[in-house]
C-alpha cells in the first residue's frame, strides 16, 4: 500500500496543539470584526467553474477542477471574493449597501511542485461592499490593524499602494500591453532584479527607463507622494496619489498611520483590483500574511454593480508570524482521573466537579489502558480512583 | 450566463443569522468535549482515493473524485473516521492509547438528485481510540448526551443497538450473504415494509420468518434484552446482548440512561462498525442528527491495530432540530454610527467606547451610503454625528 499514509501535494494534518492555537487566534480576530459590525457568511467549497472559476482570476492551473454528473466543471473555491460577490447579487440582493461581511474558510490552490506551499489554507477576511469613499479603504485598513493586534501580533506593517498609479506610469512610458503585464508580473513576484533587467532591454529613452526604475524607490512615509507625482505625470497617476493622500488623513484620524507605509510597487495578488491595494507583513515572514484592496468592477459582473474593498488574512502565515505555539498552550493537558469499575460514580462526581470549573478532565477506566506508564505520562495531573493498589504515577487523589 | 448565480447540486450559502447560530452551537459542543479531555484535530479536504476513499466505505458514487497532476485519484473527504485513523497511524503514532480526539469539518457526499440533500455538510465528532472496554462506549454516549444538552437541545433520544446481534440473528436463519446484505439494507434505509415483504419471500420456515419479524419489536427499555435472547440463540448473539447489559449499567452510573433506548434494528451508517451502534434523534426530525458506534477493525488497516468508538453530529440537522434561528439572535443587529468627514474622530471615539463593551458598532461615512433611508432601517440604533442637518432616522446622538 504505497499511498497508505500519504496526503496529496500541499495538504496537511493539523494536530491538537496547533489547531487549538489557530482556533484561539481566529476567535480573537472574529470577535474584533464582529464589534465593527461585520457579519459572517459561508459559501460552499465547490462552485461552478463558469460562475466563480473565471471571475476569481486565480490562474487556471491553480484550480482544482472536477466534473459533476451532468458534465459541468466544478472548482474548489480558490478565493472568497468572487463567491461573496455571487451571494451579494443573489441571496443577499435585498440587503441595502454598504454591506459588511466576514468569512473564515478554506481556500484551494493546486501546487505544481513539492516545497511546502499549501494547496489548502484557511483565510479570514472581510468585504465592505457599496461604499466608494476613501473611508471604506481606511476602515478596512484600520480593521486589519485591529484584527492583527487582537491576534497578539506585536510587530507588523501594512504597505499601501495604488494600482492605478502603477498602471498610469507604465502606460505613459510603455505602449505594449503585454510588456506592461510583464512589468507588473515582476513586481507581483517581487523579482526586482528581473524588473530592472527587463527595463534595460526596453526600447525607450534613458529618462523613461530611469522613471520606471524610480518606481522602486517609492516606498516610505507620505513624503514620497510628492516625489511620485514627478515620476508619473498623467492626470490618472496624480488622481491616484491624491487618493492615497486622502487615505493617509483618514488613517491618521483612525490612529493607525504608525503601522502603515506607502509602497507604490504593490500589485495586489489578483488582477481585479481597481484602486488602493495593500499587503500586511509581520514577524520575520518574507511574504505577506494579509492582502487586500479595492475592486470596484467585480460586483457588476454578477449583476449588482457596486464598489468594494476588503482584506484576507492567511491564518497559516499569521500563526507562523506569531511563532505559532506558545508554551502555555502546549502545557494545557487535561487532568486524568483513572478509575476502576466499582468507583466509576465517584470518578464521575470528581470529573463533574472539575469540568464545571472549565477544567479539562479525562475519565479513564484503568482496564481500558494498554500501557499505563506511557499513558499517564501525557497528563500533568493524575487522580487515581482504583479499587486495587494505586497504580497512577503521579497520584494526588 | 445561465449559471451566474447557480451552485452545484446540494451546495448552499449560509447567511449571517444562520451562520452565527451555527457557530454558537458548535462552540457549546466544542467546549463540552474539551472539558472531557478531547483535543481537536483537522485533516485535509482532499485525500488520496487509495488511502481514504476505499476505507471510508461511503458508496463510490457518493464520492467527489478528481485527478491530480500525476493522474492519481483524489477524493473530497466523505467522512472523518478514516482520515483520523490515518493520522493516528502516522503523525500521532507515538501518542499513547487511549487517545481522545475531536473534529469539526465539512464532509462531502455527491447527490444524484434534486431534493434538498446536502452534498457538503459540517460534522462535529469525537473518536475514542484504544479502549476496548464498554466504558469507552458508555463515555461516548454520555458525551454525546452532554454535547447535545450543551447545544440547547432539550428533547432528544439515543437509540442503541449492536451490529453483532443483528448479524448473528441473520446468520442463524439466512445462509446467503447477499440476502443478509439486503435485509441490512432495508433496515439501514428504515424501509420496514420492504423488510417484511422481503422476509415473506424467503425460503425459510414460518418460525424463522417470525423471528426475523420479531427483530422489529426489539425496541424499548432494557427489558427487551431478555426477549432478544429468545429470538437469536447463538453464543455470538447472547454475547452482544450481554455487552448491551454491561453498557446499560455504565449508562446508569453515568446518569444518562433516561435519554437512551435499546433498538436492535440499528445498522449504523457505515459498514465498518463492529459492536455497539447508535443514532441520536431530536426535535421532530425524522432522520438521525447524530450517529456512531464501535469500529475495532479500521485502525488495523492503517497499521496500528486498536479498538475505537466515536460519534458524529450533523450540525445542519442539529440546527434544524433546534429550530435554528431564535429571535434573540435575529435582533442582534449592530449599532450604526453615521458620521460626516469632519466628525470622524468623534465617531471613532464613540465607536471605541461601545466596542470595548462588546457592542457591535458600524461606523459609516454618510457620503458612502447610496440610500440612507433603506440603509438605516437595518439598524436597531442609529447615532448620527454629521455636520450637516441630521439625517439619521432614529437619531439618539
Amino acid at each position: 500500500m504505497p499511498l497508505m499514509f500519504e496526503k496529496p501535494l500541499g495538504m496537511i494534518d493539523t494536530l491538537p496543539a496547533l489547531y487549538e492555537r489557530a482556533r484561539e487566534v481566529r476567535h480573537h480576530i472574529e470577535r474584533e470584526t464582529e464589534t465593527w459590525g461585520y457579519r459572517p457568511i459561508q459559501t460552499p467549497s465547490l462552485e461552478y467553474y463558469d460562475t466563480i472559476g473565471e471571475a476569481s482570476a486565480i490562474r487556471d492551473e491553480q484550480l482544482f477542477k472536477l466534473l459533476d454528473r451532468e458534465g459541468k466543471t466544478l472548482v474548489l473555491r480558490p478565493d472568497m471574493t468572487a463567491p461573496i460577490a455571487r451571494v451579494i447579487s443573489s441571496g443577499m440582493k435585498e440587503e441595502p449597501l454598504p454591506l459588511r461581511l466576514s468569512y473564515c474558510n478554506a481556500l484551494f490552490r493546486a501546487q505544481q511542485h513539492e516545497g511546502g506551499r499549501r494547496a489548502e489554507f484557511e483565510q479570514f477576511g472581510v468585504e465592505l461592499v457599496g461604499d466608494d469613499s476613501m473611508n471604506a479603504d481606511g476602515e478596512v485598513l484600520a480593521l486589519l490593524t485591529s484584527g492583527l493586534r487582537a491576534s497578539g501580533l506585536s510587530s507588523f506593517r501594512l504597505a499601501v499602494g495604488h494600482i492605478k498609479y502603477m498602471n498610469a506610469l507604465f502606460e505613459e512610458i510603455v505602449e505594449d500591453e503585454a510588456m506592461i503585464d510583464e512589468l507588473r508580473r515582476y513586481l507581483y513576484e517581487k523579482n526586482f532584479v528581473g524588473y530592472r533587467q527587463f527595463i534595460d532591454q526596453l526600447k525607450i529613452t534613458d529618462d523613461e527607463k530611469d522613471r520606471l526604475r524610480q518606481l522602486q524607490t517609492l516606498r516610505g512615509g507620505p513624503e514620497i507622494l510628492e516625489k511620485a507625482k514627478t515620476i508619473a505625470h498623467s492626470r490618472q497617476a496624480h488622481k491616484a496619489i491624491n487618493e492615497i493622500e486622502d487615505l493617509w488623513g483618514i488613517l491618521q484620524d483612525l490612529g493607525v498611520q504608525d503601522v502603515v507605509q506607502v509602497d507604490l510597487n504593490i500589485v495586489g495578488q489578483i488582477d481585479y483590483y481597481t484602486g488602493i491595494v495593500f499587503e500586511g507583513y509581520g514577524g520575520s515572514l518574507g511574504f505577506p500574511l494579509a492582502s487586500g484592496g479595492r475592486y470596484d468592477e467585480l460586483l457588476g459582473k454578477f449583476g449588482r454593480p457596486a464598489s468594494a474593498t476588503g482584506f484576507g488574512i492567511r491564518l497559516d502565515r499569521l500563526l507562523e508570524a506569531l511563532n505559532h505555539i506558545n508554551e502555555g498552550n502546549l502545557q494545557k493537558q487535561p487532568t486524568l482521573i483513572l478509575f476502576s469499575k466499582e468507583r466509576q460514580q465517584e470518578a464521575l462526581q470528581e470529573a463533574n466537579r472539575r469540568r464545571k470549573n472549565n477544567e479539562a478532565v479525562v475519565m479513564q477506566n484503568i482496564a481500558g489502558v494498554p500501557d499505563i506508564e506511557t499513558f499517564t505520562k501525557k497528563y500533568a495531573d493524575v487522580v487515581s480512583l482504583t479499587a486495587t493498589e494505586r497504580r497512577g504515577e503521579k497520584d494526588d487523589a
